[in-house]
């Protein structure tokens, strides 16, 4: 029997791999990695292995969760070193728990390699911390997309982001207009300012604005993920780093930034 | 002028640091680093650098918050090339905005580098997710430690962790016992499971133990710093490996397992 490692690759720059990642890559037979990856630099580590796109990719066809698991077990079966590649951090919305438990019910040895997640990857580009003395005691990571179930049908995500001083929302570029509403009819002061991170660590967009102007203007449609930052700690968010790494044109965002 | 790189080493494990962190360590002249470090073996990734230990220890006379920004500020006007290597990922709870606001005021160019955070290194361990399809599409990480004022004098993170399906509680071996029950009185269900989980990625001790169990019992006085990770997630935590690399004996922990 092979053996099936899930690691973290982090936010998309090969750079923020682990080492322990790196050595592993370099241990593998196979590996099974996530869209929006620069895999290119991270096959450096791994010129020996077969790599195999599995990515679920917003708005395409995506792999199917079932059809990953099913995967991991042939190859293992075959007595192969595996290497699951995962955006961010596996355990936070990684379906990490699925990819496990397909392995534990075929007898298969597994590890986990944590990685580095977007929110954090995003803090370090805003020079920005997520906890901030006096200020937030507490970060959240939510989600409002569930895959089927449209925003509104479901306020868990909502009552952790009012309760939190500081939220990052991941997966949510599309539907930012609604939360940013949501969010200020629950009670969060309208002036609360606002991060919008595309393609964490990967030169995406940067947006700083603030929840009301963010709930009266539709953002443009990003092509890679992307992450609301929402708290007061972004206050002090670095905004001449973050311009400069912005792809877009700053007038695209005039209305938005000027509420 | 010199530089400053606030750069994240993970939970502990040298293997966890990413690639950035030990390429920019080998250029560092100076690392003034946390306490609780493996730093015999970070030191190889910079052997040229003078490395000052400036951590913060529990109970334990600490070095002030204001000495460590004099001496990024006093260090990087000789013009030296300097990384503060904080423990976990600077964002969350490390006190990093103290120290570039201090760089800022001086003109100094400031670098962030994120790292793994602890309770991505703890769910790693578990072999647990900390979101779940279905049962947790939010993650709160909290501390009810503020220096000066009690837990019980303030209730922003209690709050958080009765809106979060998943709660990870840093800094809180001490408090254990009245945050769970804390968090019952709040309306958590009692029998929640709690992992316990000590000195992430370095062989601590783990405990898998109830909201319930965790209440009527104070933990044993750890060593290095505890994670409390609370939500329905852990059931399914991986208790084998997780006992296996436990310090503590099993009978230490037989009242708190079996509440």
């Amino acid at each position: 029997m092979g053996k099936v490692t899930l690691v973290g690759a982090g936010p998309g720059d090969p750079e923020l791999l682990t080492r322990k990642a790196w050595r592993l890559l370099g241990q593998a037979n196979v590996v099974l990695h996530d869209a929006l990856m620069d895999t290119d630099a991270m096959k450096t580590a791994a010129p020996q292995a077969h790599w195999i796109d599995v990515g679920k990719r917003l708005g395409h066809v995506s792999v199917e969760q079932e059809f990953i698991c099913r995967l991991l077990v042939s190859y293992a079966k075959k007595g192969l070193n595996i290497v699951r590649l995962k955006g961010g951090d596996p355990s936070i919305f990684g379906r990490m728990t699925e990819e496990i438990e397909a392995c534990r019910e075929a007898g298969i040895d597994i590890e986990v390699v944590p990685g580095v997640t977007s929110a954090c990857a995003a803090a370090a580009q805003l020079q920005s911390s997520l906890t901030l003395r006096n200020i937030s005691r507490s970060v959240a990571f939510v989600t409002p997309r569930t895959g089927k179930r449209p925003v509104s049908s479901d306020s868990e995500w909502l009552a952790v982001s009012l309760a939190a001083q500081t939220v990052v929302i991941y997966m949510a570029g599309a539907q930012s207009k609604q939360i940013a509403q949501q969010l200020i009819e629950g009670g969060k002061s309208a002036l609360l300012p606002v991060c919008v991170v595309e393609n964490v660590s990967l030169n995406g967009a940067c947006i700083h604005t603030t929840l009301q102007a963010l709930a009266r203007t539709a953002l443009p449609i990003f092509k890679g993920p992307v992450l609301l930052m929402v708290g007061e700690t972004f206050t002090n968010a670095n905004h001449t780093a973050a311009e400069r790494e912005a792809h877009k044109s700053k007038t695209q965002f005039s209305e938005l930034a000027t509420g």
